[in-house]
């Protein structure tokens, strides 16, 4: 997955030595020798320099060591709100690489000057690939439509073009922010599309494969714990028996349908609104755009992306991310079942249930020397509460979108990503911490259930018998 | 509490048999023998007939047995969504049958016909009491504002006021349902003051109760449990040892801060809209109306209500509501850990942790006759998840207010009522059929803190030492 | 869709005419003249009547006129939570009918007395018609397992066949309520199956149909406004144009996927976890019976149920609830949209926008007759909001399942049933009391679009240009 | 507020310079130059270097540039969940300082050594100040008990200590993290503490300071607009009119009643669970301890910090952050109602409300460049849905501890700490850069006023005489 990205960053180098990649740039000219390439030793020396841009509100500072221009630094002055934990996902302006590329390819193909669009995709690609993330201040909390971080996206590749094509930081000469990075599109457009890659390719390169990992691991487990009878619970009550591999097997398939749950919500979240424009009639866009772009994305991520069927839904409402944002509350659902099963299955040692052994990770109370604590199902549950929490987030922004466009996109796409990343990470946490090195405490395992028996054979003793028979059947069907 | 109303209904009798009461009604005309009495054989054979009103869409058929009117049976045709059980709940109706007597006995003070102010009053009464619940057919689905069920109520109230009076149903003479019931009121101003009457006795009728209740039989129950020493459990593992009193101790702690923040709500919940009338400027209404209906209320029903400082924000938004399920939120979290709690420490009756002994209230599995099932605490944690979701379904509403009227107001009201109901009958429940028969398993209980304490004191005999001394100390200390 | 069943009510007429019926019926013999049929107004003067059964715990009092046994008794002493409206879905009640009968098909296949299984499948289907509502008066706030209500069933349905069969009422005989109609059932696994089949059903019944009916209004209205060019609003503000069908077209596209999304949730709730018993191994089952179970339960509801391929998960999670409740949670947040959108567009008549006008079906306020209140929206809005609150409930009790059982299942049927006659039947009051009869103000939406073009148009030549072009172009296309 | 703190900063210079203040530290020696001092040049040279620490599970690269120790790192390995952004809330941190520092001094008082003591408060100090945040690398998904940041905490505390008394990093001498940072204290209780700290000082350090801002900006502009006489709209609907400047009151008394509600909720925070150690026993404390330390945090901080009444409660529930959460998810409400009310009165220019005119900040659509979107009022309702998304979180975590400790700590602060700094900051930019700007469109305004009244006036003419009496009345009493 999103293979089709990486084999072209392996064709065609994306992160180049400066001079000499330059200079062998087709189109750029072998002496722009660019004064100005990050990282770079001189330019954080020059952190406390400016140059001047302007907006139509006047003159503003913009740092010399950053691509952005006056419309970023805008925003940063208007929302000054939670500081740089807040800042826009990185997600999200990789994912504006993408179509900002995907965008000049087919604004070429429309009879864009090829200089021009080739210097935007290659700074969209270093865009892409997370190579200026540190020219993205914007925090989420801004203008509802995303418009301030299009705007960041655009000032940043069109200045890292016109550097590469030897042109002045803030000249929008000969690589204007709107009129070249921005051709054909809208702020309500791009920044909903970006929403769409981004929390596709989040999906494919962190959830379904941490989610994989995780079902793997709990399918070995479950064939490993084919053979061992245990008494079941329910109602936290002593129960009739089951093996603990089929216990383990209700988690494997719990697991097995999230993926198969986020899956079937992907169809909708790879419909890109690109080429829908300000209000989703397309204006100022050439027919024929939108599909191109869609194809061109789809080619630059090895994602199946199409253009919506239907624009005016596109920008006005996000029902396809409270729909992935709902596949993930479920799964959020599943795993701290699983979570809640293990660590109490392992509580004890003396004083719990004990028919788990959970691997030691770090080092136990100082107190208690034997206990060990199962910090890898905490993280996991309280990730899991976090996604049901993101989830009413984006539900809340999801239903206040009004006329041609929500205005919930930043908020919503933040929880959506946030709550892909902390199930995919804590999946292979949970997974190589815990999941991998869980023992099953037969010992435990067999008094427990021998004890249980016992005691239902000498009150019901058909049931007893039936129980008996049922196990010398498990434990014969186990042997064969 | 409401103790003001009850003393009132004692006082005078609201409950009147049909004739002789009416015959001695002052002011009411001994010869008025109402052909017309709920309930009565007779109008049940009628249910079948109809009488004919109008409002200015055209005739509506009324059936000749209830008192409602025309714009009641709109709002029937209109909404039909959800069926009986979504059907405005009764602790509005009752709380606009307070709000209606006390409007009318303001209104008489104002120069209303004391003839038709006293039948209003009468009427309303019975509405109070809950004797004319089958005349309010109307869902929560309806008009945001609530005004089909104020209209509801005054055509109930109408209707009911002429009947005393010899008057023919429907006719609007001499009691008519906007000009006198709804005098100096308007949908907008009453139905909020109805729904903070119904959450105020709510509370006080049902809410805090149950949580007194369930707070004085744990706090028996940590005093009974105060000289049993256990292994106390963190990350669900063994952990150092504390009395089972001292467990019981935080719930009661928990159970007891429960009420204290309901209390803390109850000030917002005390104000009242009424006197605001369409926007809350008071078009409309008599100066010093508001406080005189918000003392008028205060006393039949003995609690502090006072007129809404601002009824621009009692009308436009609905935050106390939100603040008293939030309170209500919290309670749920609190009830739902104490509820696991339990069970779990009850678990077993071999497999599990077995600490307690829960009280058996049903049969057992048909299959293991021992097994006792923690259905009480299943009750309360289902109620708790109940709650959390319909404090979600407050918030959602309560954010949405536009201008001069929030219109989630029936929505609310419903999700409040039903937190408090169930929170409210859960802990009685979940008090009576288990925490009072609660036993400890002291041969349990002592047999896995030994087990704890003899691998602590083998792994850390500095621990051990301490562990011991301390047990020893509180032995001492119990035993003193 | 549950066509079948239908079919099958045709065929063979499950509302018999007392005694002829049971006369005719076979293997009952015509001598068995039932003493007690519903509805019967002896039956009524005997309600202050009891006969006496006895659980493990003793004897309690059972009306005479109900079909419910000692154990339902048990539990409304035990649960006195919520009241009246706080009893089982109906829809939970008939689908347990269909279960027993196809439960009581299957069990005659593998040897149960024709006559019995037969009696069972009579007094099943009855269950399943809703005739027998009233015998079941168990509230959601039981044990969490729904074991009451699974025993509810057993009796009601054990009795009813007794009676049809000649047999006293509590006896047991000839037709025990566990040994022959939970024969190879555990309240375990029934209830969860019941969960999916009345899920089922109600998305089928209810749900899909309501918003197919929405769909086809609007997708009607897209078509009927497609001529209508209108100002574009983003951010609230003004901004280009697109014609007011476009606008409705992002309508229709959100209600066909809300279909589509609960459609793509549905292969989940088509599994059953019949056949798992007590813990999902299937002890006390033959082979193939939960295969054939499923196969019988497809054949009476018209449905694909299938069996659930693993029964431990089917038992101890219920995932696919909070799937099919997270695609109503998108749903909701559409139909929010949707509703705002329409209620802000038909604001005014003077101050609003104006731009449509909603159909006026209940009196205006007495204060401004002119007025006409978007109520449909309102009751749509608040819907919605519900399903937004019953969401979380569901997603709490979802991720709250311990080891073999989930014990929030009655809570979380509840919530997922209420969401969806809620939104099926807001569909339809919205569709037929709002979207058909919405018109376009042509005259104000040209008046708002010329004012705002030629703003742009002063400001902006080049994009004036360009967007008159655009209307030329679209009214170019609209006319041709 | 937090006064006390910063007079103690100025009064002992807690930032001092490297060696000189170092020299004059009284205790320290004066030949203890430090080689090791933040920030510093040659540690970023270092930065490749590494010591090695041992945990009980063998040897671990430290960062020779970090004051953290084998624990933490442990920690970094075991829990790769979310990145950077994901890090424990620096407010925590701060807390702990604090709280370590106050510990310390108590410590002192019972016998610690003063030199290490005054070592210990001096660095906590540092911590407490934000200066040692890049040595807190450990994400809040970890274990739920936030044992590993207590580590943390009393790693670098450990370390800084003994680098200013001239010791060897990681030697644990002459400071050990755990017999002398964390002295008398437990994961259990100290993490508690430090939560109710971090959330006291944030709610009055941010949250209450922007909501007073926010408050009297909204109250002065109430006056200001005291005098303009508008339509009023309910149900989105021309209604009867009122001031623009009562319509602002009713926002000015949400932000009063927001103020209110917070502070209800502190009485529980300012509760602090230190003295409680492992399971709230106090166990290796010593009596007063906890008194004493809650005395102190009070004195450094200027908040009314006690001892939490039950210790039990304060480590196994953390209801008084789910009350928090609470208080400002109603906030939430409050804040997305007046943003929404007041970007649909300044919808426009032409085709919106267009009552209010709001400032511009920032450049228009390019398309349209009179456009002036509501951005702040944007950031603000994604604030508010962000808000209400942590209330879930904060709820379902709340909702989940287990006997002596609840688990899902890290989780639950976060969202506290998020909320009340989104809310914060949110207030304070909504206010700058949109409250104060506000201007009222008062032709606008006029002209809807009048057009409104003279159709209620046409169609009504009793109303219509009334209403211009109310605001010849209102004219009057303005004018007077």
């Amino acid at each position: 997955m999103y293979r089709a990205l990486r084999l072209l960053a392996r064709s065609r180098p994306l992160v180049r030595a400066p001079a000499a990649a330059l200079a062998s740039a087709p189109g750029l000219g072998g002496a722009a020798v660019p004064s100005f390439w990050p990282p770079n030793a001189a330019r954080m020396a020059s952190q406390n320099s400016f140059r001047i841009e302007y907006d139509t509100f006047g003159e503003l500072k913009v740092p010399n060591d950053k691509y952005y221009g006056a419309q970023t630094v805008r925003s940063t002055m208007n929302f000054k709100i939670g500081g740089v934990t807040e800042r826009m996902p990185t997600p999200v302006i990789k994912a504006f690489g993408i179509l900002k590329r995907a965008a000049a390819e087919v604004n070429q193909d429309y009879g864009l000057d090829p200089k021009i669009a080739n210097a935007i995709m290659k700074a969209a690609d270093e865009v892409a690939e997370g190579k200026l993330n540190d020219h993205f201040p914007l925090v989420v909390w801004q203008t509802g439509s995303g418009t301030q971080t299009n705007m960041n996206v655009n000032e940043v590749i069109s200045n890292r073009a016109i550097e590469m094509l030897g042109g002045e930081l803030g000249s929008k000469i000969p690589v204007h922010p709107n009129d070249h990075v921005n051709k054909s599109q809208s702020s309500n457009d791009t920044f909903p599309t970006a929403m769409h890659i981004a929390a596709a390719i989040e999906v494919h390169e962190v959830l379904l494969p941490g989610l994989q990992k995780l079902h793997d691991a709990l399918d070995a487990k479950s064939k490993e714990f084919a053979q061992i009878i245990k008494i079941g619970r329910t109602h936290t009550q002593d129960a009739v028996p089951l093996t603990l591999g089929q216990e383990f097997s209700g988690y494997v398939q719990q697991v097995k349908y999230a993926m198969t749950r986020i899956k079937a919500a992907m169809p909708r979240i790879y419909e890109l609104a690109a080429g829908g424009t300000a209000v989703g009639t397309g204006l100022n866009t050439r027919i024929g755009f939108a599909e191109k772009v869609a194809a061109k994305v789809a080619a630059l991520t090895g994602l199946p992306f199409v253009t919506a069927p239907n624009k005016f839904e596109a920008l006005a409402a996000h029902d396809a991310l409270v729909e992935l944002s709902g596949a993930m509350n479920t799964t959020a659902c599943s795993l701290m079942k699983i979570a809640n099963d293990i660590r109490f299955l392992g509580s004890g040692p003396r004083s719990g249930l004990g028919e788990l052994i959970l691997p030691e990770n770090e080092p136990g109370s100082s107190i208690m020397p034997g206990k060990v604590n199962p910090t890898q199902c905490e993280a996991m549950t309280m990730v899991a509460a976090q996604v049901m929490g993101n989830h009413v987030a984006v539900t809340v922004g999801g239903s206040n979108g009004h006329f041609e466009l929500n205005v919930f996109k930043p908020m919503m796409i933040k929880n959506v990503l946030h709550s892909a990343r902390l199930l995919g990470d804590a999946s292979v946490s949970f997974t190589e911490n815990c999941v991998v090195g869980i023992q099953a405490n037969t010992e435990r395992i067999n008094k427990l259930m021998n004890e249980s028996l016992m005691l239902v054979t000498a009150l019901n003793p058909h049931i007893g018998k039936c129980l008996r028979n049922n196990n010398i059947i498990l434990n014969a069907k186990l042997k064969s």
